[in-house]
């Protein structure tokens, strides 16, 4: 007989890094159309911190206390009416919380069987990061073959996903770091085009795109890069913002903006309702999980960490030093 | 036999709208694929004053010195190849410069019928700002029934055309002016929520909507308007900007857009190459000139000018008092 309660990462109050603490609570049941997965592996998102720090509000329906927005593991429990998803199946996806505990509760529609051969660790550096650059750069913005697609913090989990589906799409990659050592493991990656940001980035892509532009580009840093990405917006060009880790306001140039016939756009993933998450999947599974089982697509993880050392996987994510995904096992 | 000179309206030097004079000019032929139409009327767009100033280049293959970018009359010649068109035929369109005068030269392509049983001078006043508000609001964001449009300026030529097509597609329409007369006359025309622009529009806008906001903000204003514009934009909204005369530069905050996951597009109609204005003018002929033959939209004329009177008619557009359009008479 499973006992009813479990070990979770708490956020015993907003804080720093050392507020996360691990804690018995009560271990969910699923309801109708709901699976609990016992899990193997969640990863580490940037609005965990701000969750962390009380920035950042839960979507309704999820732990307050209990941060993770994914998750990879094996299913122990099914709910009513649930028929995709059985007892034992191997499963990762996005959820709006919760996930940084040894059991979490998902809507089955949510759940994307872990590709063949892959380990559930793996497996955990996947879907938020997959989903968000996939949802923006390709459904979003539809970037097409031949195109350019310029990725901002390209050493980031979703930098690092996008640059990967960038490439399986035909498009030329250009990727910009900080940091010169990520550059160049994102070379090893695939990236065509490596720009350290510091070093006058927007002369550099117009450079590299013979003053065209970039057709795409996926911001992570939001505020102190869109001057320099109003330069070098292509004509017809999208630019989505996922982050602004840099910070958010900023000047815009409307009549520039006319002049391409460009957009900007911004995205989050985790407050959208059921029905919109539930047909992201289903697009994921169609269009991306199949390069996975090709080996042609791969998780990046950088560092994997015990559950019960979430603060320490935290100040670790706030040195910026990782590249791809930390994940907390359990 | 005919002349082989016409009359034109020149800009004889960049300056006010005392430049503007009625030059003898060479009469264009058509080339292949091409048709010459005897202008009945030309209409006033805000860009012909920003061309008179020498701020407006003038796309390749278009004179430079004689503006007008739309243009309503009688086709008296007709170019190698030109099937669609007829010598005689009643026609429309937006063209890239050069329909100031007697006679312009256009792609056959790029011709629309004129409405049964309107006029060629009502007519001059259909295509810049039909053509304008359908790509911008139909068919670049999608406008859909039961959302709700917020067009700034509706007594401009755009905002009187985009308030008509809001309806005919089944939203519910706002509209601001800084003017209580032209709100009026909008009311006229159809406008369920008039908005006087200075006295607090986004609060209005917000009281209107049930705190909703607007799905898609039609601006022809910019700059000043940004920061309300993005209070009032609606969860998924779509922000497109077809003007600027208040100005370009402006603040934007990026989080903000990320958590309505909007959007901010620019766009720009006379710089399109030819097959992007043939695709548009098709679906305009398919999807809105049939109300103009239903009588469900009209053509809104605030003032006819002889064409002799052109500098007047600028100085007129420049005090905008105007509801809707201002037109040359030849």
């Amino acid at each position: 007989m499973q006992s009813d309660s479990m070990q979770a990462v708490v956020i015993t109050t907003p804080g720093g890094s050392e507020v996360l603490e691990l804690r018995e609570v009560r271990r969910p049941e699923p309801g109708p159309g709901e699976v609990r997965v016992r899990v193997a592996a969640s990863a580490l998102n940037r609005a965990d911190i701000l969750q962390r720090m009380g920035r950042y509000p839960v979507p309704e329906g999820y732990p307050k206390d209990i941060p993770g927005m994914e998750f990879a593991g094996t299913v122990d429990a099914v709910g009513e009416g649930v028929d995709e998803v059985r007892e034992g199946d191997a499963v990762m996806g996005i959820t709006g919380g919760g996930a940084y505990a040894e059991a979490t509760v998902v809507p089955a529609s949510t759940c994307v069987a872990v590709p063949r051969g892959m380990s559930l660790l793996d497996a955990g550096a996947i879907p938020e990061v997959f989903f968000t650059a996939f949802d923006a750069v390709i459904l979003q913005e539809g970037l097409a073959a031949g195109e350019t697609l310029l990725v901002h913090a390209v050493g980031s989990g979703v930098g690092t996903a996008a640059l990967q589906l960038g490439r399986a799409w035909g498009a030329t990659v250009i990727g910009t770091s900080r940091t010169a050592g990520k550059l160049e493991r994102a070379a090893a990656l695939g990236l065509e085009h490596a720009v350290l940001a510091d070093e006058g980035w927007p002369e550099r892509v117009g450079e590299i795109t013979g003053g065209r532009g970039a057709d795409v580009i996926l911001d992570l840093v939001g505020g102190p890069y869109l001057a320099g990405n109003q330069k070098v917006l292509a004509l017809r060009g999208r630019h989505i913002v996922v982050g602004v880790t840099g910070g958010s306001i900023a000047q815009v140039d409307l009549r520039a903006l006319m002049g391409r016939r460009g957009s900007i756009r911004g995205t989050v993933l985790r407050a959208r309702p059921l029905a919109e998450k539930v047909a992201l999947t289903r697009a994921f599974v169609e269009d991306v999980l199949p390069h996975f089982e090709a080996g042609r697509m791969a998780p990046v993880v950088d560092r994997v960490f015990p559950a019960a050392e979430a603060a320490a996987a935290h100040a670790y994510m706030e040195t910026n030093a990782n590249f791809g995904k930390i994940l907390l096992e359990w």
